[in-house]
């Protein structure tokens, strides 16, 4: 099942791709379709409202989550270009939800900063209360699996020793367009080609099968921290291949289109605008 | 002015501070109260159902904040206690509103840890929408200030570079009890007496007059990032004194009684719980 978070009538609904077709799901967003125990029966059974895939305007996949957590350092050839050793641990920063935008939105250049970079990511979206999850329970918890660029400005991330500062910028993040359930994947360790393409060019690329810390490890890692709530998000990392690590450097300046894409979850394709 | 969140008739509502008593505002808390944007005209002028203030249970003063921004090496003897540089920026990193909890509930000291540790942190409440803010955008945007004891999962938060993980541990973290407005402090920038009490033993001393980088320079650095939201906090960093920078080393292990104090406002007082 494919479901999506819909911008139409001046708002927002929840939604199922049904071939070329987005069906009503009676909520207002993916967040508060996740909060519903039943939301399974819900999302499959539902037959409101339709309109065409086709040209659909996405909001986030899932609009207001009450966290969105990221982790850095899980890829292995992306660690090795960063400089660093295999971590023990998964290294988590975090997002806000003012932080994201549409799977087609503009993505915006901040005038501040001549460091923009790009980062795919495997995200998890969380579809049921968890805290200390055993193994089971997080398995239960993936509603589904979803693309964020994480985007990053990299001057402000390396101004002092937290990242934060990079990686919060306001509607910066796209996130979508779909939320796919895990039995279209493979289960909740996909093994899913990943990658970045600049301007028809392929910058990242690898397999979210390769994953040091994989989506069942770090809800079961995240919910020792801190409960997940339904429509909470785990960005999984990125790959190598990051403009930042290159030699020499490339950044976004504005007027790029830069594609964000796993294989079976779809992509966030974006333009790069330079804000003036 | 002091506003808080009164936990009463198994709800919340914002209130006043009348001498003795808690007037209620009208709002389910001050959150909702702050997006009002005469919300200081209500706040002055309601009279509502009245409560004693003693023996309140206060819920965090903003129990849902959209994002909590926290501040490090922010006081210069705190800076050299960690060994550090003075920074020419603010280091920034996150909390979730589901870490906080309220000025007198107990800190539960999760099984997963050995290294609790205190952090007193003068903190500033948004009270206006507010993104790229000039100086005198700043100077409004602040409602008032509140105390925060930043509890601090050390173990966890040094486990990889960043800190995350050792920070927004689940109902971890007391904000509270009464947002004080500006003007019975002295200003946006109040030089007050900052200190921690662990079972009457002062931690930590300093004046929040001290700080590097003050309560209108931060929301004007944040909100360069991203937008500030009414009823948004920002922690604006920990003097010396912390449990983990001591020699030898002393870290909250249950059964202890911490009081987080800002003359003029107030006092986070929380009875350590080692969870079982």
């Amino acid at each position: 099942m494919k479901l999506a978070t819909l911008r139409v009538n001046g708002g927002t609904r929840a939604v199922r791709l049904d071939s070329d077709t987005l069906v009503d799901l009676g909520y207002d967003d993916l967040g508060a379709l996740f909060a519903r125990d039943d939301w399974p029966a819900i999302a499959t059974g539902a037959s409101g409202e339709t309109w065409p895939a086709e040209g659909a305007d996405f909001a986030p996949a899932v609009p207001k989550p009450s966290k969105v957590i990221c982790v850095g350092h899980n890829y292995t050839d992306h660690i090795k270009e960063m400089g660093r050793d295999l971590p023990c641990y998964p290294t988590l920063f975090t997002k806000f939800a003012d932080s994201l935008i549409g799977a087609n939105d503009p993505i915006v250049k901040p005038t501040e900063t001549d460091a923009l970079d790009w980062e795919v990511e495997l995200v998890v979206v969380v579809g049921k209360p968890v805290r200390r999850a055993t193994e089971d329970e997080a398995v239960a918890a993936i509603a589904g699996f979803t693309v964020m660029n994480d985007v990053s400005v990299r001057d402000w991330q390396f101004r002092t020793v937290e990242w934060t500062q990079g990686k919060i910028w306001d509607s910066s993040t796209p996130v979508g367009p779909y939320v796919v359930t895990p039995d279209e994947v493979g289960g909740v360790r996909p093994a899913l080609e990943v990658k970045t393409i600049v301007d028809g060019t392929v910058m990242q690329y690898d397999d979210t099968g390769t994953l040091l810390f994989d989506p069942v490890h770090l809800v079961r890692y995240v919910s020792t921290v801190i409960r997940l709530n339904p429509g909470d998000m785990i960005a999984t990392g990125t790959p190598s291949g990051v403009g930042h690590a290159r030699d020499p450097k490339v950044y976004l300046v504005g007027g790029e289109t830069v594609a964000t894409e796993i294989a079976g979850l779809g992509a966030c394709t974006n333009r790069v605008v330079a804000e003036t």
